[in-house]
Parts: structure tokens; C-alpha cells; sequence
């Protein structure tokens, strides 16, 4: 397919605006094997800062940033649980398994709506010797295959203290932490202090091209620090990258909402032209995941005719397709996304 | 404690008759490493054949087996999925991460009963290459932690049917697969044909001292046996053991009946004191899970209680026990059982 | 091929005598995954007080003793050395790096003869932060593929010196330490007090028919009991089996003797048959490897012949054959071998 | 310490150029998750048509471009050989065995030069069922720890018609292969060839901020693509980062002719104030290893000495120290560090 006019399939796309690459240009660097970036020790700590915990982690992707955090507090042949559609289980290749030898079991929760009932009634942390002990729960925040699911903080606060009593750790999936932030209004800070570790994303809502930030103590910190050279996430001059994370934590946060209300706006649109395709009053954040099946398509089919059309799209699972707002789409896009895709849903597959 | 009268703890506490002594004491041995031990071989093609399977391995333990079927099925950082109180997922000690990189996700079903809706709508084995694949759905039967539940045939075969389709692989992990045939009459065949591999157990309702084999094509089981040596289960003159697992298969399938028969009355006699502690409909093999908080007991002070009257029993979570029947419980022991346990139960802790 | 008059394949293939089969079938047994197999307990205890250690644990294969024990020393992504034909990296698949995630490097030495300076000089136990630390040397005495070496004293304490100094553990693979102790006179706690974990074997010289003991600290084998359950070898009653180690002490080590002036005899009338084949006196236990090509034999070849006159042999390498000397070959099998191979090796192929 | 005025710890020092800034600048950047970032592809297919294969892959880091490349080869359970202070041994903290399950021998080779005989009679890749199969032998060309060694082209093609021979594959660690060819003027071309799959990196010697590349056939490159995922190396827009890596072989590959000649300057100055520490003639590339031990210097005092004198080194063991010379020291810092070391080596500590 040629370039879409308007690429809603990840906000993973965004490509870096003029002054994040300015920024990125001039950054100061060193060599952060050793420590010595000096772009990459302000960003680290400032993430810290802002999430309430003591110090930071840059990694190369959230996978490693998550899969980092997961092996500080699980050993080989203990246990995370996490919901089943979860980033952590579904969208990071079995990497707990692989590399760090962890088990796993989930839950299933509609549109991966955290329920604190369900983790705390799943996990076992007094196995003892002869069953699989649990260590973990791992929750995602803005949800993303739940379509940006926002976590309610009471779920998050009664899981906290249901964890923190038989001592099992609980680590946040960030990754769109910024969306969760902007759409509530509850601080950073307030999510962050409720986990022991917490991954963010730079390069998915905030636009930055590359780049993740894993934070926790400093002890847990330089634990993850050599097991990041393990994993082979051990990079030099890496400040040309914080620099853009520095750059898009000052003027790409708040723009959030913009892509929430555009999100929103679509997600309106669609549900009057087709009934039963999707609440909008569940889409909170800068993702909409339609049921196409509901006027008779099937996703693959929908994608293709949304590509004929200038729109490019994800499809999540037979029926339902998933549409991404971002920095790269504006009212135009958003426009041309309700103008092109709204009644081509309505009408089914000819 | 001092040994108990009756030891309801497991079955696997069994202890070999003088006639499996007899018969291990007599057996022809080789180097079954070299694939040189005829009452190993002798085992391994009995149980391969009937289960309607073409060749058999057979291993120190039923988590061996297990773990040795997964990994024919699974690769490193691929998945399988289980029911959330599955032996594979909480009672091997995480072994599929550990020892072979495999990413698992569970469901949640009562008393570990097969729906095969649930699987089903689990499994995506079309992740392609952003997404872990399910290659594999394990399914215990009867199920341990679930109370000895028989799994229904016709769940079984809409599960095998629906992963047919779909090319995902079905694991037995039939340890108690002997109960579930006495109970339901249904050929070890029939069950057999309905999986890629199935374990069985020797050393629990059987009564053997040691071992378990798993069963399924000879290709796979060649496979299997370089993995059996690479997880340290690689044995010399075994057939000493095989001779064990035979004279069980004679002599102690059948009579598992008797197990059934005691539980079930130690159930219902539980059911008519204690209202609310067990279904004993649901009783239909050798274990029995007692809610004994409908008493007001919890389970480690109602274990104690029991001990001191001589019967030894599980605390399978905060509030409930389990009790095995088994070769070693006769009709004598099951009175003990009943004239002990029930009124304490009914009564309460003073 | 049909039955071999002589088998010199291995001495892991050594049949359970009558005595041995005997204590087997009275043997007092319990489920030893809760502890409770009495008989286990006596061997475990009674080897771990032969070595100079603690406490014992049971297992189903040398290799599972040795991976256990190496895991105790080594995290995932350390390392372990050993010579480049050790046991633990040749013939144990794999297993430190598949199950325990370990690294691994060798030094190549003769016979698999100890020079101590070689592992001092190879290992790096304060690499830091940036690279692997090096957390255990592996010796094995005897040294199967190096022929049945026996390694000298000295260097196991200057070895043992040299390790301690730097806080590097030292691990005995000691499968067969029963023929270094009956070929030298040198105590069993006397090597045993030099290693921080031992393993030795009962199904190879002693004649069991399974089964290996690692022993250690009480708290290392807590530890190991945990892992034996996630590897797959947590048996349950095992008894049976420790009955026949338990015979195999008391019955089959001073024999051990006799192997070793059977292997002897064979090599000398070898080395002046054909010189260069082998240099007798280092054959100190009761493994010959026996180089074929000074007559012009493939070892391939060899072993056919070999075979076609009713001896079995195994081919270590294209150009050496292993032979090797056990409870199942006596006199007048060690005359007939004599009297087989060695006009056939001198003579060369025709 | 602050700032060195001469920093030779590592070519990983180098910082970004002005050009290579611009170039990063303003490069075409999209998801490279998704294959759609044109810089990194572009990257990807030059190096490897300059290595002479299909196909490349861009990765964070050197070690993460080995480990990809290694996992290719080798299964879980199977083995590669390296020599012991091969970077893939020593330096990548046991990625092999954590993250692939791989088990590893070493052979002991001086200055880690490459003698094919000594891989070639390490290597067993016909184990068969009993014992570990060797599927890799890894050359590092140049040799870090060996200090900088260029490994001798018929070494490397006998070593490569004897892994063809049985079956075994050949991978380059090639992290500064361009060292190598810009000392021997052998194409990289041909020795890319000898090889079944090659990692280069762009942060050594070449001076880019950060990544490497994997090269082979367009079927591994993308298996590797999906383990790259799984290790947490599937970066977004990481063009920005291929720009430099592209920026440098356009204007930095040629250049490491300086950096070679003042390494042997150096070398020579050394080895004549204090004969015995350098073999000047060894010194091919841009790394002098010093054993400044023939002056009574341990290597900790040295570098703290040499550190007041502002030029920073690192100590490789207790008795050498490590001086690398790269894009950010010129002829100045050349003539600094021989003033000031030199005559400090000679006169020994006070």
C-alpha cells in the first residue's frame, strides 16, 4: 500500500517533529555502559522525579523496560499474573518465559478493566515447596488492547493494599501511563508511588523515536542495569535519544488531550452511524477499538477497504479493528477518518 | 506427628503390595539409556497402546512427563494455555518457563471443570510475529486441585475439534486418567485419541512406588527422550520400576472403584452434618474438597484437629482440605475417617 | 546384534545381583517428596557422612546430581570451568545452560588430567559489572572421558587453595570417586571435605540400578530439593531404589579392585601387542581408551569387529575405542577379550 | 576523576561529529517495528552488501547483533566453541547460555589469535544422542581482549573448509572488522564471505553514537527480526540512529589508518623505555595491551597514576592495562600519553 493520508495504526508511528530533532542534534553525550551520558542521567532521574520513585533506567524498547522490571522481583520458577490480554503476556514473545525463566497465569477482564478482586483471589505467594509461588501482578495502564482503558485508581489502590499485605510486588506497564495522566487528572506521581517498579513509553503517545524508562530504587536500579547489558539493551551515546524523551516531556504531554478528544469524536461518529460498534463513552483515551462485525464485516475485509480509502488501520482479533490517535493526526486526519471510514462501517460490506 | 491411622494426604503416599514387590524384585533389566531394558519397553508399548497411541516414554515423575509432552508442542517463547489450578501451571514448580522458555496464560473455571468455550476463546495462534502463538491447550483429567473432577467427554471433544481447526495441540496431562476411566466407564482409548500426548501416572491411584509415561508418536517420543536425558531423567536398569507400573496395571486399575466408592460416602456423610462443606454429587473419584469454613474452622486448625484424632489431611487453601483415597485407605480407615472428621467438622472449633 | 559375550560398552550397565535384589524387595519405603522415605534418608545421610558433607539428596541420574549442585554455586548468566572434556559439559546435554541459564568455558588437558594452574589461570571470579564472573570450577575423579583418570591430590588442594582464595566454589563431579578411593587409598572424606558439593553415582561401579547423591550443607540441599522437584525428579517411594545403593555400599566398593586389575591386564597385553595403542600405566581404574589407528582401524570399525566376536565396545572418537571394566565382566570375560581383540587390534584391519 | 585530557578506555568513547549530528538530523525516519523506516534499511542492505550476504538487521548493540546471530546456528541444548576471551564468551554476561540455553567451550589461545586447529579439534558436532553436538565455532576479528589482533585469513579459511566439512557454521564477531581490513587491506567482502552470518558495529572504531548490525541470509534476518523483538530490541524510528551509522562509513572507515599508526607510536615508546612490556609488532590495530608489570606496576596503581596524569585507561587484568585509540584522539593526545606514561611505566612506582 502507498503512504496512508492518515496512518491511525500505532501511535508507535509518530516521527520526530523539528525541534525534538534540534534537540536530539546538540544533545551532550557520553558513554552510558559506563554511565557517563549525561542527557541520559537527567532524563532517568527527571522520570523518576516525576513518578515518585528514586531513580531510572533508560532501555531501547518497553518490552525490555518491562521485562527488566518483572525479573527484579521474580525468580526462575516463580510466578507473574497479569490480565490475559495484558502487553506483558501478549505483545512481548514470551520474553518473562525466555529469559528469565517466570510462569504465568492471568484473568480475564472485559476490555482489560483491572478488577482487584481477580488478581488478588488468583495469586498464590504461600506456595511453599511444592507449588509455584507468586511474586508479582503486572497491571497495564492506559490499557491497550482493552482500547486505552484507563484504570479506576480505587482498583489500583485496594490491589496495592492487598499485595502489600502477603507481600507480592506490583509493577505498572506505563507504556501509556501519559494518557491515563491527562485524561483523569490524577498526578504521575499518585500512579507511580502505588508500584514498586513502573515502565513508561517515550515513543508511543509522546513521540519521541525511541526509547523507554524503567523506574525503582536505586538498588533495583543498578540490579536492572547490568542485566539490561545482558539482554543486549547496553548502548553507548544514547543522550541523542534521551534528548528527544527530554524534548517530548516538555511539550508533548499535555497535546495528549487533543488526541483523546479526536479519538472520541470518531468513536461518537461511529456508534451513531453503527449501533453496537462501540461505546464511546469507554474511549477515554487516544484509542478506539471498533466491532466491524456488527454491519456484517470482517476485520481483514475492513482493513482493506479503510486502505483503499487513504486510512490505515489495525485489525485486533476477527471482528474488531483498532484505530490509534497521535501526534501526526490532526482535525483534518480525524475528518477525513469520520468522513471516509463512518459510513463505509454503516453500509457493510457490499 | 506420628503416623496417622488413615492418611488421606495423597495418593501418591501409596506403598508397593508384596505382590508389585514380587514382581519388581523378579524383573528382566538392560540400560534402559541405551533403550535396552525389556520390561521398560514392555511398559512403555502396553501403556502406548491403551491409550491408542504408537509408542510410550517412561519417566521418574508425572511433572517429567508433562513437561516432556509441552515442550514436543511448544517453542521457546511460544505459549500454551491451561486452567488457572492446572498441576502443570501451580504444581511444577514453573518448569515450562524454566526449562523450556514457554509463555502460559490460564482461565479461571470452577472446581478446574472443562468449558471448552474457554480455551477456545483464549488460544490465538495466529500472532504472527508481534505476538506470542498458542500452540498448545493442556487439559488435567480428573483434575487434582479441582476435587478429582471428571472432565466431560463431549467438552473434550469440542475442545479437540475447535484446536483441530485452528492447529493448536492438545496435552492430557492424565496422571489420574485411571480414575476418570473407572468413574465414567469411558475407554483409555477414547480419551487417549483425543490428544497430541498424554501423561499417565503410575505412582499415584496405581499404586507403583515411582514413575510415569508419556505416550504418543514414536517420532515424538525419540524427541522426548533426548529431552528426558537433558533433564536429568535418564535412568539405567529402570526396569526394577516398570515391573511396578505393570503389575498396577493388572492388579489396581479396577479397584479404584473401591476409592470412589469411600470418598463419596465419606462426602455425603460430610454433606448431611455440615451442609454447604461439599456437593457430594460432585464427588465422583478419590478426592474430596471440604469447605470447612462453613463450620467456622479454618483449614490449618481443622488439619491439626484432625491429626490429633489420627487422620492426616491437605490444606488446600485458607479454608478448604482435601482428602485421597487410596490403595492403603480401606472401608476400616474410611470409618475412622467419617466417625472423626464429621462431627468435628459439624461442631466447629470450640 | 545379538547378546555380547562381553560387555565393555559401560559400568552403567551392571545388573542388580541377587542380594541387591533382595534388599530392593524389603525395603522400608515413604513418599519422599515430603521427606518421609526412611530408606532415602539413611542413604542420603550415610553418603553425605562418607564425604566429610552435611547432608544428602537423592537423585534419579548422575546428571541431575550434577546440575543440581553446579546450579547451587552459579546464577544465570554466571559461569562455570571445566576441562573440555568434563562430564558436565559433554554428556549432560547442555543442562547448565538450558535449565540454569549457566555460561560456560573449558581448558583442554590429557586424559582429562587436573593441572591445577589451568583452571586458576582460566577463571575470572571479579569481573564485575561488565563481565561474567566466573563462580565454579568442576573436577571430575575419575575422569571418564579421559579414560578413567584418577586426579592427583595435590592438585586438587592447590586447586582447592587457589578457588578459595578468590571465593570461587569447587564442585566434584565424583560418579566415580569409588574407583579413585579404592585405586589410591586416599580416604572418601578426604576428597570429599576438598569440594564444596559432591556428587557420586551409584548406578555406575557400585552396580545400583538407579541413582545418584548430592551432598552438601543442609541448606544447599533444602535448596536442591526444590529444584530436584522443578527439574522432574522429585520420586516418590524412591526406597526401593536407595535399598539397593544402600547394598551397593556395603557389597561393591572394595571389588571395585578387582575391575581395575582386569583393565590393567587387558591394557598391558594391548600396549605390547600393538605399541602406541595404549601406555598402561595409566590405566588406574577400570576404563581403557585404546587408540586403533596405530594398526590402521577406524574405531568404527573396530567396534564391528569387536562385536562379530562378541565383545561390545563404544567409539569415543574416530580413532579410539572406550572399554570398560565392571561388576558383569570377570576373569574368564576379561581372557576372552584378551583373546579377541587383541591379535584383532594388532593384526589391523585386513 | 574528572575529564581525561586524553581518554583511552575504550573506542566506545567517540562522540557524534558535527557532520554525522547534522546527518542524524535530518534523516527519514518510520516505524522500523513494521520494516518501515527507509534510513534503517538502507543501513541494513549496505553492510551487508558490503559483507558480501542477502541480508542485515540493525540492533542496539554488539552484543545483542552476536546473540541473534548465534541463536541462528544453535538450539537449546547444543553447543558453540570460542575461543576464552572471545567477546561472546567474556563480555555479553552469559547472553548465550540465559537467553538461548547455548553451552560453550573454550580453547586458550595467546593474544587470542586464531590457530584453526584448535577450534577444528574442540568441535564435536556428531555427539549424537548422548552428548552435546557442536553447531558454531565464533572468530573475533579484531580481537578486543587479545589487543586488537587481526586474526590471519588462512587461519580463517581452514577453519572455515573444516566447519563445512562437518557441518558446523562460522559467525564473525566482527565488531571491529573494519580495523581488520584497514590493517590488512583485505576486503571486507572477503572475509564477510567465510562466515555464515557477521555482526559489525558502528560505535567502535566508527564513531556512531550507537548500533550494530547482523548480516545472512534474508531467512535468518527474519528469524532474527522476531528474536530481536523478544530480547526487547525492536526499536521505533531508529532511523535517526542508522544516519550515523551511515554518516560513518561514508567518512570514518578509511581514518582508522591514524588510529593504528599512533597505537604502534605508542607501542614503540613503550616497548623501548620498558622493554618487556609490549611486543610493538603485535600491535596491527588501535589497542595496546601494556604489561606494566616489568616495572614493579600493579595494574590498578598504573591506571591511577596514568589517571592524575590525565589519560585513563583499564585494567584488563591484575598485571596489563588497556589503551584504545579512536575518532576522539588525535596526534596531540598521542604525544600527551607518551610523555606522560611512558616514562611513569619505566620508572616503575615509587
Amino acid at each position: 500500500m502507498s503512504t496512508p493520508a492518515v496512518d491511525l495504526l500505532s501511535d508507535t508511528l509518530t516521527r520526530p517533529t523539528e525541534g525534538m530533532r534540534a534537540a536530539m542534534a546538540s544533545a551532550v553525550v557520553g558513554d552510558d555502559v559506563f554511565g557517563e551520558d549525561p542527557t541520559v542521567r537527567e532524563l532517568e532521574q527527571r522520570v523518576a522525579g516525576l513518578l515518585g520513585h528514586e531513580d531510572g533506567l533508560f532501555t531501547p524498547t518497553g518490552s525490555m523496560a518491562n521485562q527488566l522490571g518483572i525479573r527484579l522481583h521474580v525468580k526462575p520458577g516463580e510466578e507473574l499474573v497479569a490480565d490475559s490480554l495484558a502487553h506483558v503476556l501478549r505483545a512481548e514473545m514470551g520474553a518473562a518465559a525466555v529469559l528469565s525463566g517466570i510462569s504465568s497465569r492471568s484473568w480475564v477482564g472485559p476490555h482489560g478493566l483491572l478488577d482487584a478482586a481477580q488478581p488478588l483471589a488468583l495469586m498464590i505467594p504461600d506456595g511453599g515447596a511444592y507449588q509455584v509461588n507468586t511474586r508479582l501482578v503486572v497491571v497495564e495502564n492506559t490499557h491497550n488492547f482493552g482500547g486505552g482503558t484507563v484504570q479506576p485508581l480505587e482498583q489500583i489502590e485496594a490491589l496495592r493494599s492487598g499485595t502489600r499485605e502477603r507481600g507480592v510486588a506490583l509493577h505498572l506497564d506505563g507504556a501509556r501511563l501519559w494518557n491515563a495522566h491527562v485524561a483523569t487528572g490524577v498526578a504521575l506521581e499518585t500512579y507511580g508511588r502505588l508500584f514498586d517498579t513502573v515502565s513508561v513509553c517515550l515513543s508511543k503517545g509522546l513521540g519521541a523515536p525511541v526509547g523507554s524508562v524503567l523506574v525503582g530504587s536505586a538498588e533495583q536500579m543498578a540490579e536492572a542495569r547490568i542485566w539490561r547489558k545482558r539482554f543486549g539493551g547496553g548502548m553507548r551515546q544514547v543522550g541523542i535519544l534521551a534528548a528527544a524523551g527530554l524534548w517530548a516531556l516538555d511539550h508533548h504531554v499535555e497535546r495528549l488531550a487533543d488526541d483523546h478528544a479526536r479519538a472520541r469524536r470518531f468513536a461518537e461518529a461511529a456508534a451513531e452511524a453503527a449501533p453496537g460498534s462501540i461505546d464511546p463513552t469507554r474511549v477515554e483515551t487516544n484509542i478506539v477499538i471498533l466491532d466491524v462485525s456488527v454491519a456484517g464485516w470482517t476485520s481483514a475485509d475492513f482493513v482493506a477497504a479503510a486502505a483503499e480509502r487513504g486510512v490505515r488501520l489495525y485489525a485486533v482479533s476477527g471482528t474488531a479493528v483498532r484505530l490509534v490517535w497521535h501526534l501526526d493526526v490532526d482535525d483534518a486526519g480525524t475528518d477525513l477518518a469520520v468522513t471516509e471510514l463512518v459510513p463505509l462501517l454503516a453500509k457493510g460490506p457490499q
